[in-house]
């Protein structure tokens, strides 16, 4: 087995005396001579025509350089799928939920132009409103979009195999209906962006994005600006969740005050703001149709999915499709089928939110596979075994299983909770399980390729500067490409520096999503590293009077394999000079690299049947949470939270483990706590005091499983796991309330109120 | 012949908006949260032994946050060739010239760190002192350096051929001695710096330097600390001409108070401290002899010099020994020797600047050319044309003349300058000419190595960001590099972008020095763009269903070279996706590449020697000035120089223009009005209304004539010309001098004074 020296080991990040001193600095930090402040204007009704917006008075609030509404810009459109955009950034003619952007104001305060803001008159014909997406389908329900009849986003439905023939030869057939509620990210940073227009009409735009160079792409389209004349930057972000992953009317609304008031403009949102008019999680409404045979063998699946889009599209179709491999991919189905309808209302618009769509459909699948075992009398985790993916699959939905965890999470995780003896636990504990299959690498998904790239320079003191597209958006992603480069040409990881999160000196990466950044930035600063150690070793084989492939490094020397005590360090390969004697500065012609990844395995899904290995590899992982209920209050409490999760290749344990127990507790959060409520159409928690978001008094004991299974592919054998903590945990705490106290809630989150409920019904019947 | 597309068209600065519109940055404009300023104190005596320094008082001025001396570090010293480098930062015992640093501030304001300055007291007993480096000889003179006895910094003694026969072969032998004195380089922006030292201990310093990565190495052996741990940066910068080409206590002070404060500190140099402590053009005292044949021909040549360094070693013995190359690389020379003192006086230290000794060497040949014509009674062109290097030839210190424009430079220059008929201008107006040669790319000199690197990618939109450690010190190379990318390249120079002068992100290069930065910087970027375009050509080709090597590319456009009707964008093959249908953001695996250049030709001198072929290039030309002298006060006007200069090949015609006319308004200061007066080591003009420097209304009409000799290393055949246009402008005013009214100055300026006591001398005999 191959020995590592950098990587595996726990590590800190490399930022994070600045991270816990104070010194990071944020977009609010970010200031700049003669910078202004912007504000928007927001739709105080749910849905209403406008006639008129009356500036005037706004404009004549002193310090206010400009007011801009739509009729400022031609079209511009926010989105991530830009074909289908149809939130303007700021409304023409309509407003289609509370919290609509209407007007935006730069001045040289905050406090005037928020003044400004709420002299801003809207002569507004209200319009009929929907909030709720069954009701938004029926047919006389106000229509939010003219071009949408019947309020449909859009509507998915694909089938593998033959599912009417697999249910007719299933012995049993199991269907419910699961459902989940918005859930909102919560980013400890709120959204900002600082825009300047320079002389030549280029712009910089910071903002605390997880996407530069695609933030890049979409301004560029939204702004008809060439990507060239677009640098994109960030500073630290104080996390992401996927909330930074698409445009914002924010971005281009404060590219545009600063293009019209040739002076830097920050607009940075309040939390009222991000909790009102930020994507949130889409709720779905989720049929789940299940054939077995007597033994326990999945012989069909069957989803039938309602999104509540909000008022707007965005990723809703995607992440809507996607329900399609999570309920093929995981357990061997030998058919399946995805019908579905993702539902324009008038509410704030949902995004994208970690794991994608599959925290709602791991719920669905993994709350009735234990409703399924007791049906059939079979233990849970022996049904999940039976059913289990395997190495070397291809699933029915097209995907390549390469490397496979799932096996050993099952059996690690239970042996882990003792669950041969969970009937043993004291009244009112339980313990459920729950797994899932997600990428572990992005997909071809979006771009038409799936890719990374970097380039690199040995310092003439051994150490390296690693400049990559990939963002930081906190959760340490440079930190494992530190620790890729640092093995690879084997230096301490304290010696690598890594530059990311400016279009205009790093090269392209497709952002902090979709779990990419380990698998894709990881091999593209693989190939980067081994291309610049080549060229050490070239250097230091002169000089050891020996060849490359009989060199090895570690602890910055290289040294001869069979004979260790011969050396060189990296520091002199890197400032070889090419002449014998002494000079002023023995700098010698650096060690530079550049590289670029390609994802040779995953494949853009077929157009017409949406079949294919859409990803490059997939991760896997079982969940086991043991939970107290107080049958009082209903109040659900979890004790512990067992993560066995298929890491491929730990290239930071530490950072891995705190991936973990960070998404499990966002995953107790979704499943106890935490929803946006709208009482027409207007938030009615839009802060954090009343939102309920779990607090560290409210995260439970994580015990972290790390399964080494080695993708093929994965640099070192690495998997992306940023997601992966929070989809299943939803499921095993559901399981685990199920197995305390007998209660199966089947909407998200499981409130108190629910679980009361619940048990009043068991008594009752 | 070639076509080219941009290279060769006069082309604006691609910052120039910037600069005109005062939206440039320069280091004066950077301020960061919580800066302090810094101030230092500095020597009132010229030489003196310090007993004590009490800082007391200083300390306790409000807003004062740190006070050091030299016993805050240890053996921190300044220079630029380090293992002889004995300026100490903050002088511990002694103080060697008026200015020299004794103690250094950082405080809340300005203000507070001069008030604490001039609190310092210092117990210093004054020692004997002496300023004229003759004098310094004398055995008498009293020691500024207790191991440099007889205050000699080096001594040089270097001979190629046999000299000694070669006078003996000689019809006739011509000694003369030139004087030239100090002159400061006057850069708009004075010297300044900005440090901040990073919880890691890592040091982030702005520098208005030339050579960022040079500085990293002079601050790395300074500070004692990694290269890995400096990052040295530049915004803008107002100019340098060598006085930013090594280090300066500014720089180290500044990161010093920074560690000490742990805040970020600002230092920057009044024009007073920079007249008063910033290196000087080292004054030299050249004895040339030549030996003629009868019929015009040089049978050997020998200059004796002595170097006045000042206080400090810097570059004076490396400058000082440069001169062999000029005496034997010009003309042919069978036969040359050098020998040389360089002598400490207690007058601040000189240093590089413009020409690295050759405006002062070549102002005593060429002045001598034209004795040694008018005494052999042949045309000072005929005379030049007779004993003028030749491509191909091979000079006796070892110079291979791969290009050589100097005939072309001579003939054209005459031409232009109707040299056949000087004879008939008017009374009192006269022409001169004076010829040079110098390194058309650096010299393997101090690094061990001439060399360049940069990193280079090219965006969706067929734009390109370029990333290289050559940094625009105000003389436009990146204009220059991103011509020679958008050649390469195929596309709108406009289009390139060019990033520099950030060690942390760029590759190295080894700074705005010796002019190599078109040379060696264009060559590397040349590299990098040619991968580039092979990637590019390689997408194109699969698409036009042809070869790469039936391709060519201009104006964004990659098309078949027998076809042209038949082609793709460039913005089409850098975003070239993977995959047949449209996805959301169709960005494509990106074009990057990375490329070092080093320079094959050059070598190292002979160690025992001093032979060898040092520049990869050499760069000759010829200057025609025409003037007129006003016999009543003895001023002098420039009415017209003509530059005839050898440029390789011009990659834009524009910026050499600048270059060669903001070199000749130095040149023309350099010969008539420009010198650092002292008076027992009192500089006497410390400031720019007293110093002479030329005005625009000094400036005489200048005609540029660009030789294009194409170089067969040159990127697209160029040479460097930064330093050019000056060497040659003051041999030719001289010579003009003397044409006009028959006085012949052998020491610089030639003030009016001068002209006039030498035009009553002539008369009275």
């Amino acid at each position: 087995m191959t020995k590592f020296f950098e990587i595996g080991k726990p590590t800190p990040r490399l930022d994070a005396i600045e991270q816990v001193t104070g010194k990071a600095q944020y977009l609010p930090d970010l200031k700049f001579p003669n910078m202004l402040y912007g504000a928007i204007s927001r739709s105080k009704v749910a849905h209403g025509r406008i006639h008129n917006i009356d500036t005037h008075k706004a404009e004549r609030v002193p310090g206010v350089k400009a007011v801009i509404t739509s009729s400022d810009f031609s079209t511009a459109r926010v989105g991530f799928f830009m074909e289908m955009a149809n939130k303007e950034c700021l409304v023409s003619d309509r407003v289609r939920f509370i919290g609509d952007d209407i007007a935006a104001i730069a001045a040289e305060t905050q406090e005037s132009a928020e003044e400004a803001c709420s002299l801003i008159e809207v002569d507004l014909e209200p319009l009929p409103s929907v909030f709720d997406p069954e009701e938004a389908l029926k047919e006389n329900a106000p229509l939010i979009h003219e071009d949408s009849p019947g309020n449909i986003a859009g509507e998915i439905h694909k089938e593998f195999g033959d599912v009417a023939a697999g249910f007719a030869a299933s012995d049993q057939v199991f269907e419910s209906t699961y459902r989940t509620n918005a859930v909102a990210h919560c980013c400890l940073e709120t959204r900002g962006a600082l825009a300047i227009v320079d002389a030549h009409g280029r712009l910089t735009i910071w903002s605390s994005t997880q996407i530069p160079h695609v933030l890049r792409e979409i301004l560029s389209m939204t702004l008809n600006l060439p990507v060239g004349k677009i640098r994109v930057r960030k500073e630290y972000v104080g996390g992401g969740f996927g909330s930074r992953q698409s445009s914002d009317p924010n971005d281009i609304i404060c590219a545009l005050l600063a293009k019209k008031t040739k002076r830097p403009v920050r607009l940075i949102k309040s939390r009222f703001e991000e909790f009102t008019t930020d994507r949130a999680r889409y709720p779905m409404i989720m049929t789940l149709k299940t054939g077995m045979s007597v033994d326990g063998h999945i012989r069909a699946r069957q989803v039938n999915i309602l999104t509540d889009a909000g008022a707007y599209h965005d990723q809703g179709i995607m992440i809507t499709s996607h329900a399609l491999g999570r309920i093929s991919n995981c357990y061997r189905v030998p058919c399946a089928k995805l019908d579905a309808k993702v539902v324009f209302t008038n509410k704030v618009y949902g995004g994208a939110f970690r794991g994608y769509g599959n925290p709602q459909i791991t719920f669905a699948i993994e709350s009735q596979m234990d409703e399924i075992a007791e049906q059939l009398n079979i233990d849970p985790l022996d049904l999940r075994l039976k059913n289990a993916c395997h190495e070397g699959d291809l699933t029915v939905s097209g995907a390549r299983i390469t490397s496979c965890g799932l096996t050993e999470s099952l059996t690690r995780g239970a042996s882990a909770a003792n669950w041969k003896n969970k009937g043993l636990r004291k009244q009112k504990r339980g313990i459920g399980m729950a797994c899932f299959v997600h990428s572990g690498g992005g997909s071809a998904g979006a771009h038409g390729g799936n890719f990374s790239s970097a380039f690199i320079k040995v310092e003439y003191d051994g150490s390296v500067d690693l400049m990559t597209g990939v963002p930081d958006a906190g959760q340490g992603s440079s930190t494992a490409l530190a620790l890729i480069a640092a093995e690879v040409i084997g230096i301490p990881v304290a010696n690598v520096r890594v530059h990311s999160g400016d279009t205009g000196i790093v090269p392209v990466a497709l952002g902090a999503r979709g779990s990419r950044e380990t698998f894709l930035g990881g091999n593209a600063v693989k190939l980067a590293a081994e291309d610049a150690r080549h060229q050490l070793y070239t250097r230091a084989a002169a000089i050891l009077d020996t060849t490359v492939d009989k060199l090895a490094s570690a602890h910055g020397k290289i040294f001869i394999k069979s004979q260790p005590s011969k050396f060189i360090t990296v520091a002199q390969a890197a400032s070889k000079t090419m002449h014998e004697y002494a000079a002023a500065f023995p700098m010698g012609v650096p060690v530079i690299a550049s590289a670029c990844y390609t994802d040779p395995i995953s494949e853009m899904a077929d157009r017409t049947t949406g079949y294919g290995n859409l990803c490059p590899t997939y991760a896997f992982g079982t969940q086991v949470a043991e939970v107290e209920v107080d049958t009082d209050t209903g109040q659900v409490t979890v004790l512990h939270v067992i993560a066995a999760q298929d890491v491929g290749k730990a290239i930071n344990p530490m950072a891995i483990e705190g991936q973990l127990e960070g998404s499990i507790s966002q995953g107790i959060g979704f499943a106890l706590t935490e929803q946006i409520i709208w009482e027409n159409g207007v938030v009615r928690n839009p802060k954090l005091s009343a939102y309920n978001l779990p607090t560290p008094l409210d995260h439970s004991k994580v015990t972290s499983i790390l399964i080494e299974t080695n993708d093929p592919a994965g640099p070192f054998g690495a998997k992306g796991i940023g997601e992966a903590g929070l989809i299943p945990t939803a499921g095993a705490i559901a399981n685990a309330i199920y197995d305390a106290v007998g209660v199966r809630i089947r909407e998200l989150p499981i409130t108190a109120d629910k679980v009361l409920d619940a048990l009043e019904k068991n008594q009752q019947q």
